[in-house]
């Protein structure tokens, strides 16, 4: 029953590719997080991910083409799909998914992170 | 993959009280609306909600205390929990929810909707 804020989470953090949760509900987390440059490419597969848009624009790069996602846009990246994130200038997103949602799929590398702070 | 503009969707309605379903994942739904007035007290029994304000401002009454919620704000409202939906004047919404949401919860009345448009 509490509300939150995007803003103020927002001015909370400034790192990269580190998101936060700001909501649970229904087993799904809602994250808030920043991007800047490549992400790696990896998929999810067990869960569909969401990602809207607060402020700037990135690309979803997918191996057969690329999606640019404007402020007040917001895309779904299927399980099983093959994704990479790519922010030429700092961008600030909502993300919705499962709680089970790891941030690098399949993959392990610099960008994992097991464990996401509550904010 | 594919991707969704939010103002380009709620340009394409202006009823209150009845929500569209504007993407679908892990079982959930995205939806939007607009919502003037006063709704119905009701509670869903099975489903946490999350209200995401994308124009405008409104308030959730519940049983013993009332929250504002402003643009860029969201509410996540907790099963079981009684509450009440009052805008004074128009606001657009987002919400994510369970597939097997229904909009008036435990009751049934004039503003039940039981079948959802796709935008």
């Amino acid at each position: 029953m509490y509300k939150v804020n995007i803003a103020e989470k927002l001015a909370l953090f400034s790192d990269h590719w580190n998101p936060r949760i700001v909501g649970e509900l229904n087993s799904q987390h809602v994250k808030l997080a920043k991007m800047k440059g490549e992400f790696v490419w990896h998929k999810h597969d067990h869960e569909d991910e969401l990602f809207f848009v607060i402020k700037g624009s990135f690309r979803m790069e997918y191996r057969d083409r690329t999606v640019i996602v404007n402020e007040n846009e917001f895309l779904i990246v299927p399980k099983g799909i093959e994704h990479r994130p790519v922010a030429d200038e700092e961008v600030s997103i909502m993300l919705f998914e499962p709680a089970t949602t790891l941030n690098t799929g399949n993959t392990e590398n610099g960008f994992t992170k097991h464990f996401l702070d509550k904010l």
